[in-house]
């Protein structure tokens, strides 16, 4: 994403460009779990129906938060959106009311920018407990004061029952861009170097063990946290050596790489080895068989830094909140260019692509 | 609402006055229709249960949206969200994608701040056709560029089959204070008068006729329409003799009076013969028995004036684009604080309350 403030041209020109892209077509015609997935799917939703008409250059750069410089002010701030339907509404670890925060706080830290208010719209289903939605304000009132931001408005909508699920709720933020760096996949070189913040898989798992899917006998917590305190501990460290940060949620790890590999038009090497996975989340993994990448993480950052800057990018991490089990994963290439390459423990290596279908919807 | 810039001693004071107040219990154990009907429920609920919650000072004014002044800038932003879960989601004179939009630059508007970006989150129902949702998208996209904003972040999930209903849509907004004007119901003093933009009832009626929940054999237009240009209009022209602005969405005129009346502790009165509403939707409250002061507008806007002003304000809403039918609806009061009310046509008065219970759900 690009933080610098564009002039009215810039917005017009990426605009046309646009316009003369051709025209990609959606195949399916009812929408799937998949569309909502965060993978391919996604994807092509996003491209082929709403960009088109949504037309506008903000939006455009597909990421997750929106920058703005508002014509008769000097600041720029970044926009976020995101809406939360978790299943179920209370899980180890958190609830949806905590993760609607840490979302929208999380996409606003990634795009660099500060979150300062949120705001919180709630679609209840006729019947659900008002003790229950009391509990979730609470959570989502607490998490906020975590964090430091003020919900600044909010809205509640009744829909009959068996029109909803309970709870949905979505979360808006406003952040103060960030001045220390400028992120983007733009500005990833080869070279640079690929950290994550912690353990990988945590949040998925938790949801996944808590819907009882699992005949599985222990319970995993999601790691649902604000990120934006470790990202400013980060920034200042590293300043403008660190050049593109995303939160792996839906679709993983391996799909924000699969992203950045794209944007950025580089190749992206993951060692398998170096992946910090607790060794629950591992063994549920093998014996489901499934990858751990592309498991859903709700209090993780991925940061790509300059090379010269990864070690003490490490340390930062480590010493930040949430960051003791930070790891270098791997780096930045020439090539291939737009894939993500798996060097594995056994010494071969595996194209990681975008994850395809939902494996585990409503995880988020 | 007031717009002001408020210092962190004023807000903590705030909070505190907040904290000091006896503590409302909720008294439904679930949640029904009627709290999401914007009236007596929907208030019952946000003061029990939402403001403890999300204790904090810039929430507390109840108003469709709030006003933030972040430390390091020297602009002040008005925040705010809201949810649409209109059925049908297609309906004469618009559809819920316009809606999304207008109803979020509307609350921006009302609150005296120029709208200049908006979120959206969608959640859609598994097995919806794509083909509706490229067209409530693209009618998103008209609608924003109809309202001169953009449409800066977005989102998508999914639920599944029976967890929805179809499409549910959230919009949040940005917009720029306005300095023209500070409004609030604080402002507001006996001897003001009250105006509307327009014809009241519009949107209601033609959700109503929409669902064939009556043996009316007519259709009729929503008034959907975004009312910052008006707004704009208004203030040019009147500046601080505007003192306060509601758009009168769910609830109806009747509803934004009353939370007027309580907020601003003065009485309102207003002149039954003088409201103006269409013939087809004053024949169809009579054939319902339904009062049209309660039935919801998506394109209307409810303004107290200073009564030095209210004759070249009426001219302005007049002129001004969505305006031609705007009439003096009433006066405000020094008694009875708190209430509303109404002078008949037949030369009585009756108090007007705040909606209870919920009519027509779902109406946005």
């Amino acid at each position: 994403m690009n933080s610098g403030v564009r002039s009215k041209e810039e917005v017009l020109a990426a605009i046309e460009r646009r316009r003369r892209r051709p025209h990609v077509k959606l195949m399916d015609e009812h929408v799937t779990l998949a569309h909502g997935a965060g993978g391919r799917s996604s994807r092509a939703m996003t491209e082929a129906l709403f960009l088109p008409a949504l037309l506008n250059a903000v939006l455009e750069e597909l990421s997750d938060a929106g920058v703005l410089a508002p014509g008769s002010s000097d600041t720029t701030f970044a926009f976020s959106t995101d809406s939360f339907v978790v299943k179920p509404l209370f899980f180890p670890g958190g609830d949806i009311g905590e993760l609607a925060v840490n979302g929208t706080v999380n996409d606003l830290a990634m795009a660099g920018a500060t979150p300062i208010a949120l705001s919180a719209g709630f679609i209840l289903e006729e019947g659900f407990p008002t003790a229950d939605l009391e509990r979730i304000a609470q959570s989502l009132g607490r998490a906020a004061e975590k964090a430091g931001v003020v919900v600044a408005a909010g809205d509640t909508k009744v829909v009959e029952r068996g029109k909803g699920d309970g709870v949905y709720i979505n979360t808006a933020g406003i952040g103060l861009v960030d001045t220390r760096s400028t992120l983007g996949p733009d500005r990833v070189q080869p070279g640079d170097k690929v950290l994550v913040s912690g353990t990988i898989g945590d949040h998925g798992m938790a949801i996944m063990v808590a819907r009882g899917q699992l005949a599985l006998e222990c319970e995993s917590d999601s790691d649902t946290a604000p990120l934006n305190g470790l990202v400013n501990h980060l920034l200042a460290a590293c300043g403008d050596s660190v050049r593109w940060l995303r939160d792996p949620t839906r679709g993983g790890v391996a799909t924000v790489l699969c992203e950045l590999a794209l944007a950025g038009d580089v190749g992206v090497t993951v060692y398998e080895a170096a992946l910090p996975i607790r060794p629950l989340v591992n063994g549920a993994c093998e014996i489901l068989g499934i990858d751990p990448m592309y498991v859903a993480n709700e209090g993780k950052l991925v940061a790509v830094v300059a090379a010269d800057a990864a070690d003490q990018a490490l340390n930062t991490l480590r010493t930040g909140d949430g960051g003791s089990q930070a790891a270098i994963i791997g780096e930045v290439r020439a090539e291939p260019p737009g894939m993500v390459i798996l060097e594995t423990s056994f010494g071969g290596t595996r194209v990681v692509d975008m994850l395809a279908g939902d494996p585990l919807p409503r995880i988020c």
